[in-house]
C-alpha cells in the first residue's frame, strides 16, 4: 500500500517529538521560514525522526489507473518507463544536481512517453484537442511557475520553469502562455504531435458513453474504462544534496474536458507545492477534490503549523480528508524522507534515495 | 463531502495537546477543534479577540491604493460605495440570509461600480482588453467555483457561483468559461461595457512609462501612479446566522497584464478560501506573493493545525510572511470575529456585524 523509505518512529515518542516542535518555536508550530527557506529548519530537523537521506526522489504516473485499463502485456512497459525516469532523476541527484533540475528532467521524459497522460500522451478534450497544464515549485525560495491550456508546447514543465525564472509572474494561460513560450525559446510542436490512438479511442468511448447515457442506455465497459482512466498525471518530487526540495507536476487533464476546465495541477497549493520548511508534494486524482482541500499545501501546512510528520500528514490528507477513489500523492520531506499514499486501486509510482532504497509499483 | 479532518495527531496525543496549550501561553491560542463544521466552536469563541457575533461581514476594494491615486474629491465617493455595499450585505445577513448570498450580492454591486478594479471598472490588459477573474467558496461544504480570463461577463462572481453549483468542476477559463456562462444563463455584455476612461488612462500611462524606461528615460509620475494603482481587487467574507462562512473575490487583474497572466484571485487557497472549521478569507495585492504563500488557505491552516486565533493568523501572514507593500486581506472567523490587515499605504475596506460594530476605512 505505502512504500516508506524509512519507518516512521515519531509515533513512539509523540510527546518528545511535539515538544521539540513547540520548544523550537514557542508557538506550537515551526516558524514560517518560507521567505528565507534556503535550509532545513533546525527546529523541524529535531521533529523529523526518519533517518536522513542526502538525496531522495519520488515519482508518479497518475492515480486514475485501474486493472481493467492496463493489460498484462502493457504493465511491464509502464514499469520500464518508471524505472527509466527514476534512473534519470537519481543520477542527477547522486551527481550533486539540484532538485529542480531532477524533477524537471523526470517530467520531461514522462511528457515524451505516450503511456502517460501528460505531454505526448495527453488525453483529448471535448473539442478533440489536447490542452496541457503543468506546474513547478522551488522549495528553497517558494518561487513557482505554472501554465494551463497550452496546445503546442512539447514540454509544458519546461515552460512552467521559464515562467518561474524569466517572468515576474507565476501562472500563464492559453495563447498567451504559448506566446511567452516563443519569447522564452521553449520548443513548440504541431497539435498532431499529441495524437495517440489509445487516448483517442478512450475519448471516443467516453463521448459515445455520454451519448448513450443521455438516451437512458447504461454506459458500456469501454466507456467505464475510459472514464476510470481519465485522471492521469505525472509528477516528481525531490530533495537534493544541498538540502533543497522541489516539486513538478504535468498533465493532459481530464478526458473530454470542456469549458476551459482547469484542474489541480497548475493550481499552486492544490496539486503542487514545495517548501524547504517542510516538504515537496505532487498530487494526482480527481482535481476538484485536491483544489477544495489544497492538498499539496495542506500536507506541508500540517508539518509546519501542526508539527505532524511527513507520513502523518500524507496519510491524513489521502485517507482521512479525501474520500476513497479520489487519488494520491508523492512527497519528499526536507529531511529526505519519502511518503507515497493513494486511495485508488492503483497509482503508477516509484522512489529511490541515497540510502539505496528503491521501489516501483502500481497497485495497492 | 467530508469536511476538513481534525488533525489526527491532536486526537491521538491529548496530553501533548494540553502541554501545547500551556507552552503556547503568550502566543495565543491552545490547540482547538478544526472539525466543528457547522457551529461556533466554544474553544474558538474563547480565543476570539472580537466578541461573538451572530453575523459578520467584511469587504475590501483593493490594497493597491495610494494617496496620490485618490483625490480628496474622489475619497467620499469610494467611502459611499463601501458603505452601500456594507448596507446591502448586512441587510441580507441580518434578515437570516446565507453568507454565500451576502458575499455574492456585495461583489456584484462592487463589480458594477467603475471605481473598483473588478467588473465594469476592470483595468486594461497589454492588448487593450479587459479580462476578468473571480472566485467564490462555501465554507460549509468547501464547494468552490472560479473563472479566469472572461471578457464579456458582467458579473464574474455570479459565473463563479454557477460553476460551483451547476458543474462538476471548479475552475473554468476564457472562451470555455463564457460558453458555460451562456449554458448557465449568466449575463454577458459587449466588451465596450468595461471601458472606463480613468482605467484606460492608467493603462496608457503604464504603456508609455514602460516605453520610456525601455529608452532609458525615468518613468514619470503618471506612470508611477498607474503602476502603484495596478493591484485592485474587490472581496467580501461573511459569517451568517446559521453558522456558515463564505468568501468571494473578483478582479480585473493587473494593468497591462500579458501572456494570459492569472493572479491569485481565482486560485483557491491563494486569494480566496473559506472553511467553517476556521474562517473565510479574501486577499488583495501583488497576486504572485499570495500564490507562493497560499495566503488565504494559510490563514485558515494556522487556525486549524496551529491553534492560532484569527487575529494571530491574519497578522502573521500579512506582517511576518509577506514583505511590506505586498497587499492585505479581510477575514471573518466561524465565530463571527473579523480581521482586517494590510501592509500597503491603503486598502479600501469596511466591516460590520450583529453587535453593531461598523467601520469603513482606506488608510493605515
Amino acid at each position: 500500500m505505502k512504500h516508506v523509505a524509512h519507518p516512521p518512529s515519531r509515533a513512539s515518542f509523540p510527546v518528545v517529538a511535539v515538544l521539540a516542535g513547540l520548544l523550537a518555536t514557542g508557538c506550537g508550530a515551526p516558524p514560517q521560514s518560507a521567505s528565507d527557506g534556503d535550509a532545513v529548519d533546525p527546529g523541524r530537523a529535531k521533529i523529523a525522526t526518519a533517518p536522513h537521506a542526502d538525496w531522495a526522489l519520488a515519482i508518479h504516473g497518475g492515480a486514475g489507473v485501474v486493472r481493467s485499463s492496463v493489460s498484462p502485456e502493457e504493465e511491464p512497459a509502464y514499469r520500464a518507463s518508471l524505472e527509466a525516469a527514476l534512473d534519470l532523476g537519481s543520477g542527477i541527484l547522486a551527481d550533486g544536481g539540484t532538485a529542480l533540475d531532477a524533477v524537471e528532467a523526470v517530467i520531461r521524459t514522462l511528457e515524451d512517453d505516450p503511456l502517460f497522460n501528460a505531454g505526448r500522451g495527453a488525453v483529448f478534450t471535448n473539442e478533440g484537442t489536447n490542452e496541457l497544464d503543468a506546474a513547478i515549485m522551488d522549495g528553497s525560495t517558494l518561487a513557482c511557475g505554472a501554465v494551463t491550456g497550452v496546445k503546442t508546447v512539447r514540454h509544458p514543465i519546461t515552460l512552467a520553469r521559464r515562467v518561474m525564472e524569466r517572468s515576474p509572474h507565476i501562472f500563464f494561460s492559453g495563447a498567451g502562455a504559448e506566446a511567452f513560450a516563443d519569447e522564452a525559446g521553449v520548443e513548440r510542436v504541431a497539435p498532431e504531435y499529441f495524437f495517440v490512438q489509445k487516448r483517442y479511442d478512450q475519448w471516443r468511448a467516453v463521448v459515445e458513453g455520454e451519448a448513450a447515457e443521455a438516451q437512458g442506455e447504461p454506459a458500456d465497459d469501454a466507456e467505464a474504462q475510459g472514464g476510470e482512466d481519465k485522471h492521469g498525471t505525472v509528477g516528481a518530487v525531490a530533495r537534493d544534496t544541498h538540502g533543497n526540495v522541489a516539486a513538478a507536476t504535468s498533465t493532459g487533464g481530464l478526458t473530454n474536458k470542456r469549458w476551459g476546465r482547469i484542474g489541480d495541477v497548475p493550481v499552486i497549493g492544490a496539486g503542487t507545492y514545495a517548501s524547504n520548511a517542510s516538504a515537496a508534494v505532487s498530487c494526482t486524482g480527481i482535481g476538484e477534490r485536491f483544489i477544495e482541500h489544497t492538498v499539496a499545501r495542506d500536507v506541508t501546512a500540517r508539518m509546519e503549523y501542526g508539527g505532524e510528520s511527513l507520513q502523518e500528514a500524507a496519510k491524513a490528507e489521502i485517507h482521512e480528508v479525501l474520500e476513497p477513489e479520489s487519488g494520491g500523492l508523492i512527497a519528499v520531506g526536507a529531511d529526505g524522507s519519502i511518503a507515497i499514499e493513494f486511495n485508488t486501486e492503483g497509482m503508477f509510482h516509484g522512489s529511490g534515495d541515497s540510502t539505496g532504497q528503491r521501489s516501483v509499483g502500481i497497485w495497492q
